[in-house]
């Protein structure tokens, strides 16, 4: 078999051969159509701000344009770019958290949505100082919604899921000024200050990147994790399968894709109904059977074992199996390329967010007023197109990975302690895990997160990089894309402890758990931000001290732009597997790889290799271990 | 003397020789350095939303990458990238206005800030249901103030001022789902729904930007207008002086230049104090000369009289006379070449806004708690600096204009009704504006607004644009450079009125007004929102029925994208003078340029000509005449 070299995932190679075959366009296609890329703008040099341009900066001085119309440098160029992009994705996951508070804003005993756990809701409102003594469950959670919906716009006063960090890291903040307010503003702020004719300093526009990015991390990701844990629940440890082959031959094969668990979660209660399942029977499938994509995935399979059909790159391989009677999305990370494609099938691709139009899709709009009944419309467009399913065309490759999904902050501590405490039926602590890092069984943690991205080979970046951590002991927390490559390469599974050094198999061993946990969806980096800061208060330093490292090696988003930037902001160092548009600007290039440690004590490292990019990790880890032994010892001396 | 041929402005064509020779540079050697600009940029057919591209589509059909990596299409990445050129110019925008409400809210009895117009205050307060009754009326300011902050991010509810517009355009935004709520919210919003993977429908990110844009023109803008009225005073008539040749050899110039009125008002005081007074004549300055650039100068014109040294295309100029010991800016549409500029010069550059710093500026914050102190220590500088002029250096051009500036749309009524009824003295009607219009003398008018834009020879587009309007009995409204344009060429003198047709000059001789109407900044753009809204409403018409047309000329600006994209959603044909990058998709220029038309009742025209573009204008007019006498006759009936 002719190898496509595009992905390490033989699911994805099979099926983009099927894809040639049949004459179909897949994002490799069009990245190979796209030929060379323009170098003003993969180094950040062009600018579209304005109409007195377009203006391109050459990259070489001396020679060429060296300033825009306006006067703009490379540098003042290159961080306006970067900081609309941290912009672009702090918007989106803003208005992913707005979009459940208000869903819990809607929420009520007898409708569609439900609180599911009331006691982190109790928590959250106590948190808030919101008054809960003697008043029905659904007042407070209408009242933390309001609370959380003032969040995205409150004229006066900070963030305030900002108190959840240490006080360390919070000094940091204070006194670079970074300490964001409403959510929103700081969105258009950013938008304001990148305009034409007002912040034209490199250093400025990245310290405003990084006041909106925690605006991000921790504020309408955090609000959308949190928020999303009260009405759907706190996801627990479960076993799910990865890859393509949890498509079904003999049923109604459906796949959400998407972001906001508002509508997959209808989607998962419309697909047990028995009205549609009978359905199904009476169109010749055996039963309905629903897999996601994307974060979608993420959000169900951690809370109801949902099956993970694929990350990013896939999403065009589950039309191109024949096998899929729909595609139901809603935001963020969805082809165009799925309407046409889906036209070449029998697949229904069905939009349902006013947000999120596509020309070609079938749009039903999905009420969150009329939730349920909006979802078992969609899920029964898609049993009724089982009978237009082309049997010649169907190929459901075999390959899917038994995989663990489900760790929670909670859910970790829970599992941590049980074994510490076997009778502990409460929330446990941290204390086993640090005390697992101080000791060395374990070297430190990793959070692996992110995209695809066809500039590096599909799901190579991820894996590779878990395999070389965990052989080291680091113990890896992963997300989004990255947590689903793991899943389909089987490291998510308990016996993947094989692969790890002896000290994070003998933890994986005494705590069941695999090396790499799944902690949830993009917006859920929140909960890695919150058990890095309960376990930097637990050793009493700050966040960035401890021996735990992020990445996101195949990231292409401005939501991975954001994410990042709150990540470092956060004291934690990030790695890069795909360069970002600032090459062009030594003095960003600068801040973000160097200076950004003086500032917030981390930075970036940009390495496509993730084998080189792994060796630096552990070096970092090291380097931190031996700061933090000493001020271990100075703390117990 | 050679031609430069920049501008029509002799004093600018002066001065670019003189920079020439002092091998200076400006905009017009950055646009010449600049060479052909990047055709994909320029047709919007350059993606860089997310790191898999950039990516670029083929302009040729059938030739080339006709989709991005995503899917993405031609449609898709032009509708994208101008959703988010209007989502920058809102956000600037919305910014200008919240930081007014911030100072509204801090005003005070005895502070810096107090309250000027208790009556229009009165009068907004009444509008916002707000309880004005035996309360001082800085605690109503106050309250007015949390009201307009939460404009900006309140969780529910459509904007409050779009309660202005006529039944029939409410009607049209109702039917199109387009009424905004919370102003940033829509700001978010597009920027999520851009996000890679959201939206992929080009009439419906059309819809999005119409939608946001509103939240500008009857939201931040009309805001940002509202409140500095309130707290500096509603513009009246009053005479002033336009063009570099305001500048005074023997005394120390300094220039006002950016947006917001918050630092220019306490600038204004702060000229006027003795003892800055007195340090000037100990450094040996008769004085102390105050001029405004851009909107700056149109806030303190319209109120105080302050000389407008110039437009956009100009501030290079002004410290190129080597006369100017400052330069002070805020945010927005200040050149970050002034500040390289600067250094070849004595001048200071001075930069006061947290959003905008400037490398190779001067920083000095300037503080709305202690403002007026702030606006001395600025001004200080200034004065100190005096003695640093090379006069071998200094050229001060010997041109400037008279031109009556402030018509505010109470002024406008009240101009209008002093002749009517000659002992009022409260504010009129549009009345006699409106019979005006109604019995022909006058045929129309115009809103002529935006920027300069080195795409068109400098003040060229504006200045030949309205003589020919004028010469057809259309009177004009201006704001923005536009404004400043006219003043220069001297159209804003009442004498002027020679230019216009006979009908306009027999209403400019009865009312004693000039043909072109200053009305202000570009926020001011919604004063002429409601000067039209307001003659609807008196012909019992929808805004989109009148005779009435809005053009940019020479528009460069995200804001001006904004702005365009909001008096067209507000039913007002709008010509631009250089053409948007959007000619990569036929569909959005068939949107903007008809269907828009089907949708709310006014469509884009694009004409770099200002004659033709004039005479497309007048045709429309008549065209709106025609239809407008029917529907008149009728109503009469």
């Amino acid at each position: 078999m002719e190898e496509k070299n595009y992905s390490i995932d033989p699911v994805t190679e099979e099926l983009a051969r099927k894809a040639e075959k049949e004459g179909v366009e897949t994002l490799w296609d069009r990245k190979k159509a796209m030929k060379t890329p323009c170098g003003f703008g993969e180094q950040g040099l062009c600018c579209r701000i304005c109409a007195m341009g377009p203006c391109r900066i050459s990259p070489t001085e001396g020679k060429g344009a060296q300033r825009g119309i306006c006067g703009a440098t490379a540098d003042v160029i290159v961080a306006r770019n970067l900081a609309r992009m941290i912009a672009g994705g702090l918007a989106t996951h803003s208005d992913h958290g707005r979009d459940i508070a208000h869903v819990l804003h809607m929420a009520s005993r007898d409708g569609n949505y439900k609180i599911t756990d009331e006691k982190k809701l109790l928590n959250l409102a106590a948190e808030w100082k919101i008054q809960t003594e003697n008043r029905d469950i659904y007042d407070i959670a209408h009242e933390v919604a309001e609370v959380a919906l003032n969040e995205f716009g409150k004229p006066f006063g900070a963030l305030k899921l900002l108190e959840r960090a240490p006080e360390q890291r919070k000094q940091v903040w204070e006194k670079n000024q970074i300490i964001p307010g409403a959510i929103d503003k700081e969105i258009v702020t950013i938008m304001h200050s990148t305009h034409i004719g007002c912040c034209a300093n490199a250093e400025d526009l990245i310290y405003k990147g990084m006041k909106g990015s925690l605006a991000d991390g921790w504020g309408g990701s955090m609000i959308g994790t949190e928020l999303s844990d009260i009405l759907f629940g706190v996801p627990v440890p479960r076993e799910t399968e990865a890859n393509l082959g949890v498509l079904e031959e003999d049923q109604v094969n459906i796949i959400v894709h998407g972001h906001e668990p508002s509508l997959s979660e209808m989607i998962v209660l419309a697909v047990e109904d028995p009205e549609l399942l009978q359905l199904a029977k009476e169109v010749g499938a055996k039963g309905i059977n629903l897999a996601g994509m994307c974060c979608t995935s993420n959000e169900v399979t951690m809370r109801h074992g949902i099956k993970i059909a694929g990350n990013f790159a896939q999403q065009e391989l589950a039309i191109i199996t024949g096998a899929v009677e729909a595609v139901i999305v809603d935001v963020q990370c969805i082809f165009p390329a799925l309407a046409p494609l889906a036209k070449c099938y029998h697949t229904k691709f069905i939009t349902t967010s006013p947000k999120a139009k596509i020309t070609g899709a079938t749009h039903i709009e999905f009420e969150e007023e009329k939730a349920l009944a909006s979802a078992k419309q969609i899920v029964k467009e898609a049993i009724l197109n089982f009978k237009n399913r082309n049997k010649e065309k169907v190929f459901i490759p075999q390959a899917k990975s038994p995989a663990m999904v489900g760790y929670s902050v909670e859910a970790i501590k829970n599992q941590l302690d049980r074994v510490v405490n076997s009778n502990i039926d409460e929330i446990g602590t941290l204390k086993p895990l640090a005390d697992c890092i101080v000791s060395g069984v374990l070297r430190g943690a990793a959070g692996i997160v992110g995209c695809n991205n066809p500039k590096i080979k599909h799901d190579y970046g991820h894996i590779e990089l878990m395999k070389e951590l965990i052989k080291n002991d680091i113990i890896i927390v992963t997300t989004g894309c990255a947590a689903q490559a793991a899943a389909k390469a089987g490291l998510m599974s308990k016996e993947a402890r094989k692969f790890a050094g002896k000290g994070l198999e003998r933890v994986c061993e005494l705590v069941d758990i695999p090396p790499v946990l799944h902690m949830g969806s993009c917006v859920d980096i929140s909960r890695i931000l919150l058990l890095v800061s309960e376990l930097a208060q637990l050793l009493q330093v700050d966040m960035s001290a401890l021996p735990v490292v992020g990445a996101a090696p195949e990231w292409m988003s401005e939501k991975a732009v954001s994410i990042g930037t709150y990540v470092v902001t956060s004291g934690i160092d990030t790695w890069l597997g795909v360069v970002p548009p600032v090459t062009g600007s030594a003095t960003v290039v600068d801040l973000l790889t160097n200076k950004a440690e003086d500032i917030v004590g981390a930075k970036f490292y940009v390495e496509p290799d993730p084998r080189k990019a792994a060796q630096q990790m552990i070096e970092r880890i090291e380097e931190k271990r031996e700061a933090l032994g000493l001020s271990l010892a100075e703390a117990e001396a």
